[in-house]
């Protein structure tokens, strides 16, 4: 079984003159499996999309995150046609900011006040000047392999990057108390903030979920010395608690950053903070262009009250569950060795006695292939409209994905 | 005449509660003239909107600068609509980018490469590390008074900015070839890149036009010493030249950085580039989970099409030499001093015996309780939905401003 990618290479062809790579940053097929996989999409609609061969896929990528209501969701669209007919950027806010605000203030746990802007990377650069802004101190605690965006002092990119950019910057690995405890021992009082994603969502490797007193001594040892404990919250927002993932794990943060799943696609990321911090973002001057459009505010109302009602991250943990729950006997019954790791609604699956991803890369290949869009590299993601139906028709290509993979490995 | 804010100022108190400064950024009323400006809008169509008061407004701030085609224009919106259809946020990316690639290269001079973001600061940022990552260097020139986003690096924000954020920063008077000159000298070897506005638009500041020569002598100076001639086309761009701003002023950039007009207010920003940057662009990891949202791209090419057939920065500059004219003809019948400084279609306007801005504050303010939206710090901006009627309406609201000043000052 093997899909004609056809159209998917002219049009890479083209791409390759005109943009760098061709297809650039997390969305380039470098980063699934070269030629097993579609490199454009027609249409998107659901759970589904379909490349531009024509070949249909249940994906469990949701866009890297944000599609967590379904593609083209009609209630979602529909609220931004119906803001964008009477204006979306315009020399002036709208009303929608404040009932956003309002909203999101009521929901968030912790949140006594929002900014809104338009990349998650917005939002995680003005937490960190915030923070050494409130406390007038410089260092900022970062948890190794951790992803906050690809801006210059996130460690994300190589390119480009000079001392200077990462010169405030402290490493952790993510989870180890002890190294948070040295690294605050030995920088005494020129620790501004820290921060941490509210479980650990590396690429290549497993997935890591707190300890039982994790959160509970991390935030105990910010309150003693004066740090402001920033959770990144932008790919697990949503999934794991309407109140934010602090809530889900049983802690309270000074800042937390959102974005992805909150509008379904639409562009919006925004800041939330503890009172303390009000007055100095009241005094630092953050912007941009399109931070006030209110279509993309409208269809954020209409997210939060549809997660809500459809009790969200309740349906995504119950499909994850299925899922991985599948998977994890299918590779049994195949004499295969997977960990799965992680939230469900957020799963990463590995094989277990490899760590060059070659079976991954198989699978997903093998999947794809069959109309399952899994990545080899990077955490899964369920959304609201996956169906029992999607589960059952995955598990039927994930096994025969197993199966290649037990025939060209063995084990 | 005054008009009654009401519901402005009921939402702005509720705003307050929940946002930093109620409204914040380049949004908030502290920059226009409190009390006689509305704090939230309604709705918006062509060159007008009306505030949650019902008060109307011919608008010239023009979202500062993304609506160029009119608020609510049906052939921009209904490509939005027909793309948000079929898909927005997905796990690949779509034909479309690979359509308004081909598109922007074919028509922006000197890209051979484009790559598609958000804001304008991702842009500008990305193109600061693509110099250094090209050139092996850490310094960059930037111009005081410049503007680039409010990111740590761009001088912008003073709350939590670090020392090591402009540890590399080298900065210049816009437009003084002799303190360029200067600073490339005493850093040889060490400059990785000169990232300039294409004419300086300071707020607070009369705007600069570069002189005859002075963009060729910056292009030499650069090409002398290895430096990547950074564009920020931000502002400017799309209404002096379909080609650039750089074409406009008859040279060649190695990067460029474009986003506010090119969509009509939708969130898109690009960086164009030179052949020899595209190995740099190519290795670099810059990314975002919206960058690659087709609608917004599909509005791209409707927006430089509609650009193209209308002949718009022909068309916003007539519109600007008319109000401009006008202007400075009312002042002069009132006996009052006003300098209008930069492209007609982007114009500044202060009163030339003044520098705490009063005279601004008050002309602007009569104006808007006639009906027309200035700003009194920052420069202005036409659009192709500003009619000759609309430049009739805003001259009368303009010669009640100008008599309201002489009456208050004299002068």
């Amino acid at each position: 079984m093997s899909p004609s990618f056809t159209k998917s290479h002219e049009l890479f062809a083209r791409a390759a003159r005109v943009m760098p790579q061709g297809i650039y940053g997390h969305f380039t097929p470098v980063f699934t499996v070269p030629g097993s996989y579609p490199y454009f999409m027609e249409r998107a609609r659901g759970s589904h999309f379909w490349d531009v061969d024509g070949n249909e896929y249940i994906d469990y990528l949701c866009a890297y995150g944000p599609m967590i209501l379904g593609y083209a969701n009609d209630k979602v669209d529909d609220a931004y046609r119906r803001q964008a007919g009477l204006g979306s950027c315009c020399s002036i806010a709208t009303r929608l900011s404040v009932d956003l605000a309002e909203r999101v203030t009521s929901t968030i746990d912790g949140a006594d006040w929002v900014m809104f802007a338009k990349n998650g990377a917005d939002v995680t650069s003005m937490a960190l000047m915030l923070a050494r802004g409130y406390r007038k101190r410089a260092k900022i605690v970062l948890a190794e392999e951790g992803y906050h965006g690809t801006q210059a002092w996130a460690g994300t990119s190589t390119v480009g990057i000079t001392p200077a950019d990462r010169a405030d910057i402290l490493m952790v690995p993510w989870g180890d108390l002890d190294a948070l405890r040295e690294t605050v021992a030995a920088w005494k009082g020129q620790i501004a903030g820290a921060m941490f994603t509210p479980y650990h969502h590396p690429v290549f490797a497993d997935q890591k979920l707190p300890g039982p007193s994790f959160w509970a001594e991390v935030r105990k040892l910010c309150d003693e010395n004066g740090i402001v404990l920033i959770i990144d919250d932008v790919r697990a927002g949503w999934r794991l608690d309407l109140k934010g993932s602090a809530h889900h794990f049983g802690f309270r943060p000074d800042m937390a950053c959102y974005s992805k799943g909150m509008a379904n696609g639409y562009a919006i990321s925004m800041l939330v903070g503890a009172e303390k911090l009000r007055v100095t973002a009241s005094k630092a001057y953050m912007t941009g262009s399109f931070w006030m459009n209110a279509p993309e505010m409208a269809v954020a109302l209409v997210c939060l009250d549809e997660m809500e009602r459809m009790n969200v991250a309740g349906v995504v943990r119950e499909l994850g569950e299925a899922l991985t729950r599948g998977l994890r006997e299918l590779s049994e019954a195949h004499g295969l060795k997977v960990s799965i790791t992680g939230p469900a609604a957020l799963p990463f699956m590995k094989f277990a006695n490899e760590t060059n991803f070659l079976r991954s890369q198989l699978f997903c290949g093998e999947c794809a292939g069959r109309g399952v869009f899994f990545h080899p590299h990077h955490n899964w993601f369920l959304s609201a409209a996956h169906t029992k139906e999607d589960i059952a028709k995955t598990l039927e290509a994930a096994d025969a994905g197993f199966r290649a993979v037990k025939e060209r490995f063995g084990d």
